[in-house]
């Protein structure tokens, strides 16, 4: 039986045959030759997940100062049927991942179809080929126990099998950059060794030649900033020898806007991972320490998000200032605490622990809970609620639903036997929660509803005006603000159409 | 006996007498008759603290458009051996404060003498001649037990005094500016009942003259800019109802540089304590949090500085991270989480608890701790070692003493037994810790120390060269470097020079 790939559009691709690998490799060398040929470096990004994707992009899309690409790009994925999908919809010039921002799919169309110069393949012997390979492997934390972050741990099985595959064909010469957001500590204790073992086995004296290993992180945001905020940013880097840090600088230097982004260099490969995951440690902790703010402002009347701009009048000492919400989602503030506190006694063997990053992993996951009180207090049971979740996202106006709070809400709301809508004008299916459905018409969710909480602030749920939404409930619902998408007056029209309204952290308007 | 009050440079003030006392009330009656007959409206200041004698100067200091003061000036200090010495000090025209800030001086002279429309008094009838009251009293968090905040509680029984005060005193029209720090809750639960209970006693009718009670607080920075601090700075401001809330804005507008730094005006005064005591627990949180980032990096080679560089080039998200150091000093950070977290119970009878906030004064008051963990891996015992403390204040270049984590440092050096000796140019005497005499000269401390640490970053501790600095010790002392206050070049020249050096967060240098 043929083995498919289906992408998330429905469409099918069968896997590549025995027959058309072996015609892959020949391609690939051929491809490679003729773009040495014409100058150019050669490049792999190892995962084509959301940052990869869009990293391979901005290499091919890099220009020597004639406007000429000074890269070919190679991006690879391996042949899952969960994956493989991407590489023939990458080599039509669509992008794999959806975007508000405009330049995904102009950039996957220049550099695939204008310029030729990116191409995908799930043929590991690519690596053989390439000058340089960036790894965009995911990695994840694995949190086994709600709330219990500090039981959290990294899994680096498949890390480590796509590091050795890279030391199974890479050539010497081969600068690997590693722009995952590894455990501090990974290029130094993992990607090194792995390398220079397999280097070994392959009869190549390390003494000699040491892999070339550096580290970058990017500081990717999804929405319509997507492709700059990979390319023109500030970027941090280091390397495991001084060669490394030479050939990474060469490398970003080229890819990136440096001019007016300057790179900053930091000692060694632990000490940018520490700083990758300490910035989102510190983003994490800002967020969590609101909460308990917000809690006893909800007590004495005070609007938290008011005393916040107050706050946040000081630029420059208290302008980072975050706010509290139905909770944190996303990629990097719900795991990198996770990673580095799991790379103290894993990867260094030191005592210790990062108490305020794991704690406000552990506040930030549990988050919804406290939406859920506030709703509590209104009835005498969640039990069979009509509950309306506007917003599953993890991001206003994105549609990106990995680890979103909203999942957290609607599994304890559900648990509570209340009846959960879900609505999110820009997700279509939500892979996390496959039994509810999510819907993109307000009329599908809103009749009926006791309750109605805007978990995510879409500007089309900001811009509803009250009546038009009660219109559709035909009901007048408790109204639930996650964190201050309406404003005052907003507020008022809806309790002054019969609602009664909460809000997380909003106690001014509690009656 | 004649009672006196002893001023800091050791000068002696008599208390006044009896028929002094009598002379005083008549005389504030004459001036302040004077004053009104000239168009200018009636300040008192009550504490001539760190903040009140300042902002006394500041407002007497203010003009209208002509130039001519709009503001009389009456500074209130109680007639107590401890503080008394103030009045006569100001009342020559000096500042009862110490200050690199050459301001502080001028605006004293110039109001005091110039001017002549600030003056200082122990008599509490003052307050029945005034428009406007800025209560600046002392309030200090009692921490019952070292590292556990959480039992922490505020004392306010003087302050409450010194409220009923004023209500026994105020006239009617007089607007209450509470601009001290305060536990959220207190311009409500405390001062305007006190006021309405003392106004009732004197048969006001409080449903007619409700009392006028609004709350400002100051950002006030020790320093060479300690007078701009307090005047020229966003405020935040609120008043207990509309009439409190317009004779406030009024007040400030005329006192402040509103123009650039507009005021920010809040729901009501809870919203505004609570942004006081929020954002300087916001602050502690981020110091707190860097600690366990710091002593990671020491065990992996990487230096947290470097690190927080890199990270903080993200402006407007990133660039209010803090640093790790010995600990943390002063007056705020120290004690305003204390504030909040006693108040949710103690005033409003709610429950719950802010976690992030208490943790984050733990960590910060026991930070000290962590340099002396980094002098005991490199010997055998702290007894007996002779120890030099450069910097004994909080804050760099700056006398000030408050709660200043060299006093945990130097305490438990010694419980140790460690001979410890104590520098610091700008401290002449450590009010704190009275047994220790401060050198203001480092040949008084260096000579056969086996350890030296910069626990401050004093200029003068940044420019010393080490071989100077060696030349002094005649010894290879430990050099422990508590905040990055050496530079990588200075700390290579103390390893050539035969010197270990270890470092708070600098795990780079580690050998």
């Amino acid at each position: 039986m043929l083995k498919v790939s289906i992408a998330p559009d429905g469409k099918e691709y069968p896997l590549p045959t025995e027959a058309e690998a072996v015609q892959e490799k020949l391609l690939l060398k051929k491809i490679t030759e003729e773009q040495r040929a014409m100058g150019r470096k050669i490049v792999a990004v190892q995962g084509l997940g959301f940052v990869g994707c869009v990293m391979a992009s901005v290499v091919a899309d890099a220009t020597d100062k004639d406007g000429k690409p000074i890269y070919y790009v190679h991006g690879h994925q391996r042949a899952s049927k969960r994956s493989y999908w991407k590489v023939p919809m990458i080599n039509s010039g669509v992008p794999p991942v959806s975007s508000s921002d405009a330049e995904v799919p102009q950039i996957f169309h220049r550099t695939v179809v204008e310029k030729k110069n990116f191409r995908a393949t799930c043929d590991d012997s690519v690596y053989s080929l390439v000058d340089v390979v960036v790894v965009d492997i995911q990695l994840d934390a694995t949190k086994p126990a709600f709330g219990e972050a500090e039981k959290g741990y990294c899994d680096i099985t498949a890390f480590r099998e796509g590091i050795r595959t890279l030391g199974q064909y890479i050539q010497p010469h081969c600068m690997v950059l590693v722009e995952t957001t590894v455990p501090p500590g990974t290029c130094q204790k993992v990607v090194k060794p792995i390398l220079e073992e397999e280097f070994t086995k392959r009869g190549i004296d390390i003494k000699i030649n040491p892999p070339l290993v550096a580290h970058s992180y990017e500081r990717v945001m999804p929405g319509a900033k997507y492709v700059a905020s990979i390319r023109d940013f500030w970027r941090v880097f280091s390397g495991v020898n001084p060669q490394s840090i030479e050939l990474c600088r060469e490398f970003l230097s080229n890819v990136l806007d440096v001019e007016n982004f300057p790179l900053t260099q930091l000692d060694n490969t632990n000490a940018s991972e520490l700083a990758k995951t300490m910035e989102n440690s510190y983003r994490a902790v800002n967020i969590a320490l609101t909460l308990e703010w917000a809690k006893f402002a909800e007590q004495i009347g005070v609007d938290i998000f008011k005393v916040r701009d107050a706050i946040r009048k000081r630029k420059g000492t208290h302008d980072n200032l975050l706010r509290p919400s139905l909770g944190v989602g996303g990629y990097c503030l719900t795991k990198d605490p996770v990673l580095a506190n799991w790379a103290m006694g894993a990867l260094f063997n030191v005592e210790g622990s990062l108490d305020f990053a794991i704690r406000s992993v552990n506040v930030n996951d549990t988050m919804p809970l406290h939406t859920i009180e506030l709703i509590s207090k209104e009835f005498s049971s969640i039990n069979n609620l009509k509950i309306a979740v506007l917003g599953v996202s993890y991001l206003e106006d994105v549609g990106d639903t990995r680890h979103s709070p909203s999942k957290t809400l609607v599994e304890f709301l559900r648990k509570d036997l209340a009846q959960v809508k879900a609505h999110d004008p820009y997700v279509e299916a939500w892979p996390e929660l496959e039994e509810i459905h999510v819907h993109n018409d307000l009329k599908d969710v809103l009749p009926d509803a006791d309750v109605v909480i805007f978990a995510v602030g879409h500007s089309q749920y900001k811009q509803i005006e009250p009546k038009d939404l009660l219109a559709i409930c035909k009901t007048k619902p408790l109204i639930v603000d996650c964190s201050n998408f309406l404003s005052d007056a907003t507020i008022n029209t809806y309790k002054g159409l019969g609602c009664k309204v909460r809000g997380v952290g909003k106690g001014h308007i509690v009656d």
